[in-house]
């Protein structure tokens, strides 16, 4: 129910994926009436509404309320009762449009974090010129990260590279401002002494330039870092193709040339389309869990089901428990 | 003698910014023989050789050294000679396409702080859609910044903005991970609570879009996020350029609407480049410093000499000192 474009582009985006994976199963969690009705407009109907169910939730956290409202106010709202869902073992993993805070938090609250993980964080599918996106990670806002909290993110960025990107070995960097050892912060420094000791493709210290060129497949950083690098990104990537846009349409002879590059250009922004990954996947707690943008619309939510389908299948949430028990035993006792 | 393309494109750069400058009066820091018998290749005669003196620098920090190399094995070299005329009275101002970290520590170290900066700052001008550029600042890896700090780099970039980029009144942020009060680090917090008992157009807090969406003149933060943003920007933005010129040069017609579009995304490209505004200055010094970038073509570095004289002309490095004075009375003390 959350997203700006919501029930719309959920309903779009769940036919758009039952349509696409055979084994796939939904549960729409939100207003029953509403979804009931709306639900054949969008031709969740015929076979792709036997593997729909619809679970009712009367309220719906809007973007004015607090992230916390729903461990009181709204108990009854429609990602806390999607999170119950995936403890109580009746879904493998919630996708959400909408308020992202709330999806943090319901998620970290309801579900629970995994033993090894002190703080769960948000990672970010970055376009790169390599092809492969750049996984950066934490873009969740988590801030003031200690260097184990660093660690841990490019641990857990590692495994999601390799079991839903398709990575082999990726390589792991630290964001920083320099590529050389003695740069950075004391929180940057102890990250990578604590990665360096770790059986891990480590590569050392990535800088802003980096996310875009590719030469690492993970970066891991702050939160605070992550998300302005994140936003900034996304408002200079829209900014430059709305600003080439109308540059073009300023005359007939350049509009004609529009024409003219635009299957070219199509297929390049679809490769620095943020949606194309389908959402965030929140990293570190019990169950899948994908937070995609709130301007999503039909295809996104379908890619960010997709994103969640991948994780289910290759037991991500399960591999990174294994991996920070093996990787780093003694945090597990906390 | 400093950057990839030096002296070369220093030199040009010279005759540019002598030809378009008629008070403007050039020390050229470098080997004397090598310098001189360049100049006359690059124009520098005339009228505008008149302008121009050439001071001997036997030596010139190369990218490898160490940024702290001037202050003992490379005493001789071009940057640390150039600063020294700007604390002898000599020169107004240095312009340095060389080794940012010398250019820092030489302005730093030989020029010294202003009375009430702790930490001077890099200041750079990112391109934004309201036309006139974002002032982020520091960009120049002060890690670890305090409010202080973070509130002084504030009021130095507003200046700065006021002064050499003529913006009216200009609207202050500090960089966050959301638009709320209560949002962001202790640091940011307090930065923010420092910014909003002074006499300044401070607006709250900017997220990593508003560095495009132009909705500040001015956005303070740390060195290390300033740093990592500026360079996934750059690398971002050249990345698109260049993607969609390979895009479109993959086949005849898109070629063909490549050349029909080029003149308009040339007028759009050119408010996107970073080269346009002409370095970075490097304020909080006692003295005029601006920071270009290694790459920098001669129009580069005729656009930083002009920087470098706008700030001169309008005495920012005074009025930075007594509005620093004005504004945080007891910081001067120190």
């Amino acid at each position: 129910m959350g997203g700006d474009h919501a029930p719309h582009s959920t309903l779009e985006g769940a036919r758009l994926a039952l349509a696409a994976h055979e084994d796939l199963h939904l549960l729409l969690v939100g207003d029953e009436t509403r979804l009931k009705s709306l639900a054949i407009h969008y031709g969740l109907r015929g076979d792709l509404a036997t593997r729909m169910e619809i679970v009712h939730a009367p309220t719906v956290v809007s973007m004015d309320d607090k992230a916390t409202c729903i461990l009181k106010d709204k108990k009854d709202s429609s990602i806390r009762i999607a999170a119950q869902l995936v403890r109580d073992g009746r879904a493998d993993g919630i996708v959400s449009m909408g308020h992202t805070g709330a999806a943090m938090v319901a998620s970290k609250m309801i579900l629970g974090t995994l033993p090894g993980v002190d703080r769960p964080c948000l990672a970010m599918a970055m376009p790169s010129k390599k092809g492969s996106p750049t996984i950066l990670l934490d873009v969740g806002a988590n801030v003031d990260s200690k260097p184990e909290h660093i660690a841990q993110f490019a641990i857990m960025g590692a495994l999601y590279a390799e079991e839903v990107l398709g990575i082999d070995h990726p390589k792991i960097g630290i964001l920083n401002v320099g590529e050389e050892d003695g740069k950075g912060t004391d929180t940057t420094k102890n990250a990578s002494l604590v990665l360096k000791q770790l059986d891990l493709n480590f590569c050392g210290n990535a800088e802003g330039r980096d996310i875009w060129n590719g030469n690492f497949d993970v970066i891991a950083c702050d939160g605070f870092v992550g998300n302005v690098v994140l936003k900034s990104s996304e408002a200079l990537a829209e900014g430059v193709f709305y600003g080439l846009r109308d540059a073009i349409s300023q005359s007939w002879i350049s509009m004609l040339g529009g024409l003219l590059v635009r299957p070219a250009m199509r297929k390049f922004l679809k490769r620095m389309d943020y949606e194309e990954y389908g959402g965030a996947p929140l990293l570190g707690v019990k169950g899948v869990s994908i937070i995609g943008h709130g301007r999503s619309n039909g295809r996104a939510v379908a890619n960010a089901v997709r994103a969640a389908l991948r994780g289910c299948e290759h037991h991500v949430v399960e591999r990174i428990q294994d991996s920070l028990a093996a990787l780093l035993p003694q945090s597990t006792a906390n």
